[in-house]
Order: C-alpha cells, then structure tokens, then sequence
C-alpha cells in the first residue's frame, strides 16, 4: 500500500483535476451569489476561508476512475463541497468555536445567529441546485446524508463521557458525521458506473471517511496547532471524547483516571491538566490503538479499488489514501 | 368580506378537514421518529408543543378548491409543517427566545446546540420525503421557499434601527419569513389545478401570509400575554422593528422619538420602557396603520378567489382570511 511510501499531499494528488476543481469552484461562487449585503460579507469570508476541497477531489476522482464522463460532475462537486460547508458553519456555532483552518469562525466574526442562519441558507442552496440538476437519485442519496450528518452531530453532544461512550458508539458517531459525506461524495461521482463499481466507491467512502475522522482525532492529540490551525488538545478542552481516549482509559492507571475525570468535568480545563492527559493516553497506547483502526480502515479502503480497472484515477484514489493516513493537519 | 362579521376560529375552519389533518399529525409523526433516544425525547417535546397546523389546513383546502384530490395532499401538508416546524426551531434558537405557544422552546429545555441540530434534522428529514415522493416541481417550488425562509431570518437580524429599516425592507422580511411557506402551501395544494387556479391561490397565500405576519407584529403591541404566550411586548423587547414601529416614527414628538431610541439602546428595557413605547405608537397612529395595510392585504387576498369556482372549500379559504385578520393569538 502506498500509503507506507512517502507522504502524498492533497495539493500533489490535486494537481491534475486543477481545472475541473477550479470550475467547482466557480460553480460554488454561483450557487451562493448574493445581492444581501450581509450574506455577501459572510460568503466572501467564507471564500477566504477556502476548503481543501477534499470531497469534491474524491467525487470527480471516483468519476473519472469509473469512465463516466459525467458532465454533471464539476455542479456536484460543488454541492457537496456546499452541504460540507454548511455542516461546518452549524458546527463550529454548536461548538462556539473561535477558529477553523486559523482562520476567525462564522460565529466569532460575525455571530452566533449570522452562522445558524447562514448554515440553513447554504445547505438550501445546495438542495435548489440538486433539484435544478433534476436526478432524484441523487437527490436521495444527499438528502439521506444530511440526516445522517445531524444525526452525527446530535451523537456529538453525548460523546462527553468516556464511561458510558463506548468504541461502538463513536463508531456511530464517525460514520454518520464524517464518513456519510465522504461515501456519498464517491458514491454519486460513480453513478453512471456499473452498480457494483458503484458500491465499490461507496464502501470505499466509508471506509476512507472513517479513517479520515480518526485520523483527525488523532491529530487533535500529537500535532502543533500552528500546523493545524487549530488551538492545541481543543477535542479535551471541549470534553470530547475520541478513539485514542477510549481506548486508552481501561488501560490506565487509577490515578491517571482521576485526571481525565478530573479534565471532563473542569468547565475551562488548564493546559497543564490537557497535556498531562495526552500524555496518559499515549502511555496507555491510545494512540497506537487508533492509528492501528485508521491503518485497517484504509487498507479495507484500498482493497475496494481492486474491483476497479487501473487507471491513472485509482492511482490517484490510492493516493488519497496515503493522504489521509499521512496527513499533518 | 366575511372578515368584518363575527371572528373566526381556527378551530371551527379545520372542523370539516379534522380526519384529513389527523392524518397530517399521523405522516408527521412518522417522518420524524427516531430510535436515537435523545432524538425523541426532543420529538416529544416538539409534539406537546403543537403546531396550529395553518399551513396544512391551507394547503388541503387549496387542494379541495381546485377539486384536485391529490392523494399526496395529507404527506404534502406533513412536510409543510415540518419545514416551519424546522424555522422555529432554529428561530427560536436565533433569538434566545424561552417560551414559544406558553411552552418552553427546544433551546431553553435542551439547549441552543441541540436546537440547532434538531433543526437541520427536521429539515433533512422533510426533504427526504419529498424526494421520495419525487415530484421535481414541489422539490423546487420548497426548496425555493427554504431559501426564501433562511433569507428572511438574515434580515431579521437588520429589522434593528428603525432609522434605517423602511416599511419597504419590512415588506421583503416578511415576503421571505413568513409569506413565501404560506404562499408555497396554497400552490402545492393547487398543483395540479389549471396553472391558472394555482397562481391565484399562491398569489392568495402570498397576501395572506404577509397578512398574518403583519396581525403576529400588531398582537405584540396589543395583546395579553396570558393569550399569546409570549411575553409582553417581546419584538420591541429584542429590539425588532416591526410596521407600528415604522409608520409611527415619522409622526411622533422628539421626546417620543427619544423614548424609542433609548429603548433600542437598552440591553434589557425595563416594563415601563416598553409600555411607554407601546402608548407612544398607538398615540402616532402606528396600529391604525398596520392595522389598515393588513385589511388592504386581505382584501386582495379575497379578491383572488374569485377566479376559483364556488365551493365548501373556497368559503372555507375566505373564513381563513377572517382567521388571520382577527384572531387574538
């Protein structure tokens, strides 16, 4: 699997779709145009804000990779890059988060009304351009997402307690609030493919969603938030409970426990207390244990590409795999 | 206009649709259920609450008037009160409001997060079904007016400054907040009349709804709060310019004109504030005026029907108009 080899960026893996993604990009721009003075205040912040653009990547790779040619493909990338946004915006102001992508949030710069307000704006846009588009397929698939993905997000809010909040649960929670837009996303770029090249896209969503979100968590734990744009351990400030936590806490010691306990129920927890939790849970192996389930996912991931004939655009999608494993922020 | 004769109940023009609108109640019910525990607790809440269901009675009228018998007109009026169910859950949640209809709303018995959720939930699962009726041209005409309503809520959020908020900008507000669903009802009901007949009833719902959202701004400043139960005089308490507001500024004395500044500017207005504001606008004639543009509004609503043919349920659209201009909560 590639992804062993060297690191594969998401702008390398970008680079030959650099035409089609640009016109989703403009497709994007189009479909949030406004005249309101706020909402195009709100929407240049946005723009700045700038996605990676990551699921619109997998859905024109998955199309490209099925032969389809689906002329239609650039408009879907953008709706899904657009629901994406959508859910970001009512998250970060379920959050009250300050900053995304080390950038100020919707909420902080503008306010907590402007994000839930604008979260249900964007999300309509989406849905107009899908009924213009007119393929009640698709429609159904990325309606049944966005259930799926506050369904995730309601799941959140009971991931607070490492006691009652088990692996099987978070494996709930990352399915329905990651992986549900990832597979859709791979899933409606394969839709004029054969059907069961079209669930093979699908699993493989799934999978590469899961892996994705672990990966993530994972991140919140090891990495420098100058690199990720995010404030250092905020998944522990914000009493969110992830993989490497579970999985850690039955293999800790009594007194390392109390500390996370202790860190759960302190409503403005210090730096201090956060890094000695890390710290604890990487003793106890949790992070070992997540970065083993997000290796599996992305090898049941890669498996799912043998069904496809090779092409430059599997490759590719075997890359994005690499990305996902590899990636720093 | 039978809207000068005795008031209307809502109660009595729903009498003869009572089986239809249970079954409303029913597909509603069946849309929104969950095994997600958190999910229905707030279902249930969401249930007591109960809905006037105005919109359904609308649109199954509609559908009588134009002698259409569409036998999707019961799951059509479910999804139409699930979109408004949808707005005021995430209203409610804008404004920071406590009570909606004298009970708690979502945001102050759970939270603003898990209103935010359960908002995007509702609205999810209304456009699933939708889909999975599959009729394109219902998807557009709410997807439309999802739009409509997110726009609506945004300039809300400018209806601040009565300086610098006219009765034109007033009247784009309640266009898109209230108007656009009430007008979508009456047109999906009619959808399969003669283009004709549907025209004339969303035109209808179009006059009515701003109608109404204009009696909704009038009963703040009138009525008792053991009646509407919301409290006394909220809109001016939250700072929401509303059309007394805007047509009395211009007529009252600078003391007067003073009195409302400082009100605007008061982070939280004391009682006798508000009941001063309150006197000051009816004394410039602001209730008058509201009063007389909602007559105005009913009136062309009326003058719609015309081109209906004569029947039980056209009399019964003309009594709804009678319900909007009098009622008293």
């Amino acid at each position: 699997m590639s992804h062993q080899t060297a690191p594969v960026t998401l702008a390398k893996l970008q680079e030959p779709l650099r035409a089609r993604l640009d016109r989703v990009q403009q497709e994007l721009r189009r479909i949030v145009e406004a005249d309101f003075g706020l909402i195009a205040e709100v929407n240049a912040h946005l723009f700045q804000m700038q996605g990676k653009m990551f699921r619109p990547t997998l859905l024109l790779l998955a199309e490209e990779a099925t032969g389809g040619r689906d002329p239609r493909a650039t408009m879907l990338g953008a709706v899904t890059e657009l629901i994406h946004l959508a859910t970001l915006v009512h998250d970060d102001s379920v959050d009250h988060s300050v900053l995304r992508r080390g950038m100020p949030t919707i909420n902080s710069l503008f306010s907590h009304q402007v994000s839930v307000i604008m979260g249900d704006l964007l999300y309509s846009r989406a849905l107009r351009t899908l009924v213009r588009i007119g393929d009640l397929k698709i429609l159904g698939i990325l309606t049944d997402v966005a259930g799926e993905l506050a369904i995730g997000e309601m799941r959140q809010l009971l991931a607070h307690d490492p006691l009652s909040f088990s692996e099987e649960q978070y494996d709930l929670l990352i399915r329905a609030k990651t992986a549900s837009l990832v597979s859709g996303a791979c899933e409606i770029g394969a839709l004029r493919a054969e059907l069961e090249e079209r669930e093979a896209l699908r699993r493989f969503g799934q999978a590469l969603g899961m892996a994705f979100q672990i990966v993530d968590d994972l991140l919140d734990y090891t990495e420098d938030p100058t690199v990720t744009g995010k404030p250092f351990g905020s998944d522990l400030r914000e009493h969110k409970v992830t993989l490497p936590l579970i999985a850690a806490l039955p293999r800790m010691a009594d007194g390392e426990r109390r500390a996370v306990s202790r860190l759960l129920h302190t409503a403005e927890p210090t730096d201090a207390q956060i890094a000695e939790v890390i710290l604890a849970v990487g003793e106890a192996g949790g992070l070992e244990y997540a970065r083993e389930r997000a290796l599996r996912l992305a090898q049941q991931a890669d498996t799912e590409l043998d069904l496809l004939p090779p092409s430059p655009a599997r490759d590719a999608l075997r890359e994005s795999i690499s990305y996902v494993v590899d990636r720093r922020s």
